[in-house]
């Protein structure tokens, strides 16, 4: 842990104060939610209340320091001098506390990002494994799992029973399963709807291993579909093949995407994907590079993206694959196993 | 939900704009992590991105209003005028993104929360609903699962699954199992500790419920315990009835506090409970008001807050007793149901 409080240094002009409770944990190994780390050019001091201070106390290389539960109100009075703070992420009214205490104040933002987005052996380890188990959660899924005629919210427990079962830490984020238009909407929950037959089913899911996530996106078939749903799945897997053929070390987030977007923009269902192709994967489930139409970042040896375009069609059905890839200096190493075939489930 | 803005209106000098998805929910019943809401005084304006504009559209008494990704950004292009934020929420370059936009910032704080803190009916049923599933999670926990020589991790898969047998919308937290000296540490997870017998182990745990959430801790013993084990027991009972005595609109959180936390530093025990008594609960697990030794809320009818003393010895065991309570004109109506003697488990 120590040797990243060492390279953030490397990147500091003055002391900066972490409040990102993730970021935290990225640099110390602490988990807590009411937690600062103020890292200068000689030492490190790691601020939690009462309930977090043991384990505070046992990091290695920081200074543990036992601060009342209004942490920032009590940082405003026990620090001074200049400053720099996570900008994108401290409340407006914190940072107007921690000024009128008399710190001088220097707004940073993406610091502690910028090191989380390039991930090193240990943490590329964590996140395969979380990769070899939501693969064999899928397999499960398909070969034991009943959809037709069940609620979303039963097959989003069969996900959870799986992932326990194959030995996750924990479910990353609570599964989608978009069945019929249910699917059309890119970010809707696993709700009371029943399954039919026929339709479509979105199911967006990842687990947790070591800290490290993982994020898949597979649709299934419940039988027969129509033709333009057939026809829809084969342009979102060749947007994904294209984004998959567009990554490597040094290319532009936009560029990804827009490699996978041309894809779907030349089909009949141009102006149907409504979101980026992905974004970086790690202690979050979101987190940086992005790749999107509006990002700024270049990707870089050592990121973990997703890659999942989309087609949406209002109160019809929706379609997303997704896999996660490590980026490389050539192109991506895809740790995904699980088939992109479109399968038909019972 | 129109009624909940109904009533903000009356709180705001200038239109306000909403940017904590949970402040959203409430308002508006939308569900969405890239939300905005602004309520001046004729209308609101319900900003999301592509992937929540269909169910912002469904939103009743509202305009939808679809942004790009980058929310903040777009809306400090395409807001003007004089408007309040939640200072207390929106990060410090965000506010300065608006600002630049040539938006005239006003900070509040806690407006919304101040309406979410005090519940209707509707709002009490969810949470009574949550704490009866908590009760018979509780009931099958200790008289269907094994402790002793099991990990921590897997009683609290075992309160996973309970919760869904017994119809929880879901977990609201990951449960904390804190056996021996883990339950010493105050928020320590479920971790790889194999339980022994003769010991302490603190669970605390909720679930919820058409939104609205439950949080009970108990504390088991897993076989005979010194005395010194029984005593601190005692002493906890005690406090948290003091606490719960001590309880009723008009109240100050600090006061509710200073009752529970004087029986434990009257005790063999004084200096051993760091933290405060309590806290709102309602969509969020932590939310107003707070009582605690630095609380200035005063308690009103219709909040709904946890009583939670406990003790905590570093390195030999934890306690700590939780119920959930109303708040009511002359004291507390208590859903709790599940028995505060101390229970021995297998």
């Amino acid at each position: 842990m120590s040797s990243r409080i060492e390279r953030l240094r490397e990147l500091l002009e003055e002391p900066l104060l972490i409040t990102n409770p993730v970021n935290v944990l990225y640099l110390t190994g602490l988990d807590s939610s009411n937690v600062a780390l103020l890292v200068g050019p000689d030492r490190a001091r790691l601020f939690t209340d009462f309930r977090y201070i043991e384990a505070a106390q046992a990091v290695e290389g920081v200074e543990a320091v036992q601060t009342k539960r209004a942490l920032i109100s009590w940082l405003s009075e026990n620090l001074s001098g200049r400053i720099a703070f996570e900008a994108n992420v401290l409340p407006w009214s914190f940072a107007e506390e921690l000024r009128e205490g008399g710190i001088e104040l220097v707004p940073r933002r993406g610091l502690v990002e910028q090191l989380r987005a390039v991930k090193d052996e240990d943490e590329l380890d964590a996140f395969r494994r979380a990769c070899a188990i939501t693969d064999r959660m899928f397999e499960r899924l398909v070969s034991e799992v009943r959809f037709v005629g069940r609620r979303e919210r039963d097959v989003a427990w069969d996900i959870t029973r799986l992932y326990h079962e194959e030995g996750a830490d924990s479910e990353s984020f609570e599964a989608i399963v978009g069945s019929g238009p249910t699917g059309a909407r890119p970010h809707a929950r696993a709700g009371d709807r029943v399954i039919e037959s026929g339709e479509l089913v979105v199911i967006d899911t990842g687990c947790q291993v070591g800290g490290y996530t993982s994020d898949y996106t597979r649709t299934l078939a419940t039988g027969e579909l129509d033709g333009e749903m057939r026809e829809a799945y084969d342009v979102v897997l060749a947007a994904q093949q294209a984004g998959l053929d567009a990554i490597s070390a040094g290319v532009r987030g936009l560029e990804a995407d827009a490699a996978a977007r041309e894809v779907i923009e030349g089909s009949d269902f141009a102006g149907t994907f409504g979101h980026g192709l992905g974004h970086g994967l790690g202690l979050d489930v979101h987190e940086a590079p992005r790749l999107s139409t509006e990002s700024s970042d270049t990707l870089a040896q050592g990121n973990v993206v997703t890659v999942e375009p989309g087609v949406y069609l209002a109160g019809r059905f929706g379609i997303r694959i997704e896999d996660d890839v490590i980026v490389t200096e050539n192109g991506v190493e895809n740790p995904v196993r699980f088939t992109k075939e479109l399968l038909t489930v019972s």
